[in-house]
């Protein structure tokens, strides 16, 4: 892999491709055996590309394919490869129909994304301008992709991988399971012991929206048999079969139980309700959101008993479950969620600690609440108490 | 700048080396050629480490100085340089005693971490037991530091930075400026023609929660000169002089003038209550929020008049208006925000399409509101619509 682009080296971007290609890369049995960021320098390019299609048998340069003159990757593999750069017509009027369409001038430097080196097969971008070009040279095959990680991670997934998957000639299976409302330690803690067949691998990835435990193996049958286990050990708390977050796994549910929801929200601020309206079509099911910070909008707009507050607290049960109630009767919504609890870094006691939170359901059956102690910082208690809500809320649902 | 690491190309870990050393390099003037990862390869890196000493007069390399039978820095090291490893005895003794404070045995593969280049000299790691080395060679300068992140930045800030730019002969100095309210092609076509004094450079980082606009210069006096320029051209549009986030800048004058704010979101769906919570502290000038999806919620609990929906739309500047207002009035603060758009990627007609938004202000003094066409996907459009009416509230606070 070499990436290009002087925003590699300056400190201004980060650079996400390598792991993005090794991911892939490793799903399907091949080895990303180095990366190399080089700046813009079209020299310095051509030389390294020259030297490097000697040495492996795919080549994947990002970056330098844009329409602005620092783009010179098209020119360092031409360089490189004795070849002649070509327009390629039928793209270049779609290019040109393109900014057309959206009012802006076709000039000398757009079209130079129509550029491809000589016998070079375009690769469609489905989420940028500038296409990607396949290479085939006598020992390498040559891929050149945008420099964006949008673009880059765009093409693979919608070519790419599946024309490398074509080519290999093990096929590696994979089974994913995604796990709710259980903490990364706790899912260590009960794999610990656990065995698979052999060249079963057990993958396993983090994150506040839903942990992600990726089976592999060669053989389906022990796919199947691991996946068996993976539900023994974690049952209910498995929200999904496929990659997906939280969120999106129980807007689905509320689509599907043609169910509306309301929150009521206080540590969080509106971050439920925001996770709940980041899908379009989100007004099939969310009515609306109260975000009651101050004690006295608690009072006014979801109507908490006013003496809840010097007997039990805002950060409490009897808080929780009065908002969640307020929230489904004053929204006409048929569930309620509500959040109230500490998210720091200010503001905890010995007997209110930072991380605790009450999350309040209001169901058509009923009202409940249960008090979690989240971990982390401000950040992190706030996404955790979100996606507990969002665990309650599809425990109920199912 | 080499790394080392399996993990850096399988997909395991992203790499953050190249920008930390790059954007610390950057500052000083000096530039960072090369980043290349590679496996945990003795053979491998000892011949990219004896050809790469001879094209650069620094090499940085990271990884591989752990106990563990995989860290091979130190023998491909000494391999490519034609020099031995040896025991550095005193920090052995340190290290023996660091594992046995800890209750844990001082195995041969943890005494590896005391094994030092020939000649090399030992850098202290603030953070971690493994040390980095420094090692002359006639040619180049050579720095082995840890692979984690936490460690690597810690020797860098422990010491290297400083041994570095004591060694570099000029001081880049750097101003920031952080703009709002205008886009980037914008902010470029605004630059055209912009000319600064020479050796002055104008770096450009553009997010959505604020662009911000990088001044560098060996000479303060031109630095100063290129800042009033581009107060003269950005004028009001700059809010801050340091790095910092919109809402981060917008919270503070909220703090400053001891003023209070709600909102009244529809398309934003509590973005902007949570952008207002993101800071501990927030409870000082944020009240609540009013999240209004359906028409019903935004008549109910915000007042908006009924006859708004048929006569303009919820998608208009009267209804912006109104739920701004109403927002002000029912949860009692001194300002209130409303948004109301179409945040696509459905839901779009001719005359309203996805990407229009209104924002509604709510002051002391009135309401006011504002037409944006914002361009993105459903996630971009929201973030900007977030961030427009930040700068709206912000001039106000003005």
């Amino acid at each position: 892999l070499l990436c290009t682009g002087d925003e590699l080296l300056n400190g201004a971007t980060l650079n996400t491709h390598a792991r993005a290609l090794g991911e892939a890369f490793k799903q399907m049995g091949v080895t990303l055996t180095r990366e190399t960021s080089i700046r813009d320098d079209r020299e310095t390019m051509a030389k390294f590309i020259a030297e490097a299609i000697g040495r492996v048998d795919v080549l994947v340069i990002s970056g330098g394919l844009g329409p602005t003159r620092d783009d010179v990757t098209r020119e360092a593999v031409a360089q490189a490869l004795g070849r002649e750069l070509v327009v390629h017509r039928a793209f270049e009027r779609i290019l040109a129909k393109r900014y057309e369409s959206v009012g802006r001038a076709f000039t000398e430097d757009r079209r130079r994304q129509a550029v491809l080196v000589e016998d070079a097969k375009l690769i469609r971008n489905p989420v940028g301008s500038a296409p990607g070009q396949r290479i085939q040279t006598e020992g390498a095959t040559i891929y050149l992709l945008p420099g964006p990680p949008r673009e880059f991670n765009g093409i693979l997934e919608d070519s790419l991988l599946e024309e490398w998957q074509s080519q290999v000639e093990t096929r590696v299976h994979e089974q994913l399971h995604m796990i709710a409302g259980i903490g990364e330690s706790e899912v260590e803690r009960a794999l610990e012991g656990v065995t698979f067949a052999d060249g079963t691998i057990l993958g396993f990835r983090a994150s506040p929206f839903g942990l992600e435990l990726r089976l592999t193996s060669e053989q389906p049958d022990d796919l199947e048999a691991g996946s068996a286990i993976l539900y023994d050990v974690f049952g209910d708390a498995i929200y999904a079969d496929q990659r997906k977050t939280l969120p999106e796994a129980v807007t689905e549910l509320l689509l599907k139980r043609r169910a509306t929801v309301a929150t009521a929200e206080s540590c969080t601020g509106g971050l439920v309700a925001k996770f709940l309206t980041d899908q379009a079509g989100s007004s099939a099911y969310f009515l609306g959101s109260i975000v009651a910070y101050h004690n006295e909008v608690k009072e006014r707009l979801l109507g908490v008993p006013a003496e809840i507050f010097p007997v039990h607290g805002a950060v409490s049960a009897p808080c929780a479950e009065a908002m969640a109630a307020g929230a489904k009767e004053r929204l006409g919504s048929d569930y309620a969620l509500s959040l109230t609890g500490i998210a720091g870094p200010g503001g905890g006691t010995d007997t209110k600690p930072v991380g605790l939170v009450f999350i309040g359901l209001a169901t058509p059956d009923g009202v409940q609440s249960q008090e979690f102690r989240l971990p982390g910082n401000r950040d992190l208690v706030r996404t955790f108490a979100a996606m507990r809500a969002f665990d309650m809320l599809r425990k109920a649902l199912k």
